[in-house]
């Protein structure tokens, strides 16, 4: 239930409002915003019996919101989240905002070269795992928080805003001190400790589409990271699993519009993971964007060929100078920038 | 194996290759290309000694085909094929070609007001089926041959061309006295007597992707009918079948790329029935140019409440005006046309 | 909309009731049982206004039908569905049937001594393609009707009734002259013309899924062949297609008693095709079986390793003898023979 | 890279063995077996040059495992692990292990009442969840530590070990104080923080198949906790997401001989999460046990419609007691006691 008041409402009305609701048993979310303030209830799921609150003084109206998400939901919110970096990029806005880097931190010259070509391309944001998720406890697991240090170095000389995966709880404090945005990884979209852990750490956070969860389950990953109080939430298509191994997996790109238009956070596009191969990762980043996409995140490496992790979906610098480029062109179309 | 010619090879020396090759148990298909002449050899899956080929006159260089599928493959034949049509309509040549109409014809009425909007928005072909498949045997299973006949007169009135789909080998032959294209739908993808069957008739083939189809099992579908004599197929994606129910298939838009890279034959992008949702159907047109679709296959009623199958994904005429021009827009980015 | 009759009830009753029902604008169905006449309505899917029935002298009560799916519906008739095969064997009775053979005939030699196993093995059914349908034009098409005439042989020799497939509704006569059962295989599970087609020919059908059916579809295909007038249809369960690849297929075995909950229409399992590999099939068989199957075909030749088709999952004769054995030992714990 | 003593081997021969393998930069990992000693080498999946140990005193044989996962394989430990718990049941031992209980722990008369049902009809373990996986910040997130406590009391009245599960590293020692076997849902099968955790805490370990988890992803999930020590591991199938929502997963069977083939861990199956349907779940455990696994855990509930979690599921306490009698009599076939 979200309650709507006037634009005359006082401060007392809104208290009242609040006061019905604990008195209901429910916990009540006062949300101010540019016009007028609203008033989310949550914890429940069922229907609420709004008598109580309908007739208070400054109530313009109450919304029943009808999904299982209540606060990312676009009931709850009708604008598109704006997410503001320290570097002037907002996610969510009208410019399409480009994500790029390695696969893994691998070391100083790597990550440098790596940025370089993400600035110069017009870039900004920079990606890189310092812990790595690996299918395989024998894989390289990353560089940990020397891989962060050199993050925070690629930050100050080419100022790029930092994307990097938190794995852990007890780490993701860590974390988020040298990231600007956290991301969750796809494996990790349920991992309800985690996302209980990064609601509260104050940085905005990417959350990735498990390998096999609705859109439903997406949304509500979500609402558990709004839920503990941070609103700067994004979402990340990556490709779901499919029956056809010919690409790693399927990108869902209808799952764009169709997340845009259920939820106000912003939606980015990884045709890296979606994909798995370094010919189709520019096709499926202009498709991302030309389905509504508020950014893409997608792998580059100085040199592919000596990456320690995925490889062979790491575009060439050529490649990506060149996918900036189309993406643009894309934008332009839908009346946007990059 | 595909034995290439030297462009100063005789007819002799051409003929010289085949007779070794049926010498061999095999089939040979030559195949006049602008430069020079190129002989496939059909009727077998596994590798072929060829030094009784690879030393005759005239002979540039053997290749082995490494694909199951071997006359579709892009090692078979470099170019993309084109399939042009009595409008003047080139599919798989520069410009993307709109194909629009309603899922059945079900009056004269409906189908002369359906064809006015897509002939006036640029589309060349006129979509509408007059055999349907349908899951239920007590569904409107369409109008048959009567719809055939208004579909023609719909050809003449605007001059499109026509795509309607053939069920049964029985009556695909009456089917193609009246359609430019032949669609063969997702349930009869790997209907083997229908594909040979349309593969005899001398017509323009469009072959839907199954609903759990891999990308091999695709190709092979079309080279059932390239097999039988027929160049002229095109490739449909129109939607996989996936663990969410949010939209009713998942656009398989990275296959567009993927199997443009494998094939010669043009591809079409289907995003009516791949999202099942109309507010869906602009967003994902724009997603399958952009990824590099040859054209696009979309539903369009003059009035969807009304429609007697899949009036959910039927776009309104004014919708389906405007995706022509977004589409276009995003046609030219890639340096196409409309 | 299912009228039930007294026992009562006359023919003159049931003939009002019909009267009634085309008054209605409905085709009215008797289905004459042992102790009561049913008179089910087809023809529409949404409720029916019954007050002009129900009113009427010797009608019991009336059903209204939930599903799509009307004639297969456990809701139109309670008891399973019995088949009875010339030698005496009941598929939907007590006991469990065993089909098992080659999944191509390729020779005399091989099918007799196919044959001669599965007949000392218990197996009441022999199965063999003699129309293949293969993924790949070049790939071996099966023998056609000579492959016919050696089922009937070895029916002859060994007393098995002969399960094999029909593909193509112009050919599915001839079939129907030699088969006691005609198989409908995955990739033509909604091949409506063939459904229609066999559903007219006077043998029994059974059903397998298609790789990526739901259940309602799979038994609204075995609708088709009921609405034609041939209620001696069962279906048959032989993986599903998923995003792994370590078996061929996923074998959905809760689909048996689901399935079986759902329709009165026999259940048979394949753990033959559900796996494509030897060394799951028996596990699989007694799986199934302890799901609730009704009976269950195995692929097996004399001699796996020369066989033209799916040969890494035919059982070696020995292993098909002790797949008997289990099964037969899992359908007495379920109070059921073999 | 496994090196296999002779059976007549020394400690110093074991030792020189262990030196090689660290001199060629790998970490050894000696496991003595009832008969001969062989020593594991983990850390790497490329193969190994091994002339440099093949030649030792002592040394019978090298093994190359061929897959990613190592000391989870067959080809590692050749016989099934047995995990031996407190109250003498033997899990990967001949008998079938049951596990019947509550989804969650909701008050101490609904779990001792539980414990009562599932102690009486011979199960061994109890499961009841204190801390819960929810998909929604809303839904009823468990009991905690009260509810490990609950458990604890039902243990030393009714003399059942305890499985519950463990989600957050930072609180898995805690469940670890009280549970007799750690799970790990699902969603967690790749937390890969968690397995580490868990691998380190001394407790037999349950790894459910994540639901879109090949079976390599799975067994590599296994690998981490065995690659920190702790051998206690088992598999559960619990059914993987498919496209047909008919049932909430679709059981994979075939999974369970599959891995037991692969590896020498013990599988379990989760007939009730597989299904999600009570109807279903008897069928599947049955077919579970058909199919060769160890153990089934199934969901009962002394009033399933006053259930806080997944009341449609849970077993009434009369239908509890047939799914044992019935598993029973199925394991008895194979030889097997429960």
């Amino acid at each position: 239930m979200l309650v709507v008041m006037h634009h005359t409402a006082t401060t007392e009305d809104v208290d009242r409002v609040c006061d019905a609701i604990t008195q209901m048993g429910f916990e009540p979310r006062p949300m101010p915003g540019e016009q007028r303030t609203a008033i989310g209830l949550v914890g429940n799921d069922t229907r609420v019996e709004d008598s109580r609150v309908r007739g208070l003084p400054g109530v313009a109206r109450v919304i029943h919101v009808s999904a299982a998400y209540k606060q990312v939901s676009r009931e709850w919110k009708a604008e598109t989240t704006v997410i503001e970096l320290f570097n002037g990029a907002r996610i969510g806005g009208n410019d399409i905002v480009v994500m790029g880097g390695p696969c893994s931190v691998e070391s100083e010259d790597q990550l440098m070269r790596a940025a370089e070509v993400v600035a110069e391309a017009g870039g900004r944001v920079l990606r890189g795992g310092a812990f790595k998720p690996r299918t395989s406890p024998y894989a390289f697991q990353g560089l940990g928080e020397e891989g962060l240090e050199l993050l925070a170095k690629a930050r100050e000389r080419f100022g790029l805003a930092i994307i990097t995966e938190a794995l852990d709880p007890r780490s993701a404090g860590l974390v988020a001190q040298y990231a600007d945005i956290l991301q969750i990884g796809a494996r990790n979209m349920q991992n309800f400790a985690l996302l209980k852990e990064v609601g509260q750490l104050g940085k905005p956070v990417m959350i990735k589409r498990g390998m096999a969860a609705t859109i439903k389950e997406w949304l509500l990953a979500a609402e558990y990271v709004v839920n503990e109080g941070n609103g700067d939430v994004m979402l990340c298509e990556r490709g779901i699993r499919s029956f056809d191994s010919a690409t790693r997996n399927v990108m869902d790109v209808a799952a764009i519009p169709l997340v845009k238009s259920l939820t106000h956070l912003p939606v980015i596009g990884d045709p890296s993971h979606a994909t798995g191969v370094r010919e189709m990762v520019t096709p499926m980043a202009r498709a991302a964007v030309a389905a509504g996409a508020d950014g893409i995140i997608v792998e580059t490496h100085p040199n592919p060929n000596e990456a320690l992790s995925d490889g062979p979906q790491a575009l060439y610098p050529d490649q990506f100078r060149a996918l900036t480029r189309e993406v643009a062109a894309i934008a332009a179309v839908l009346g946007r920038g990059v």
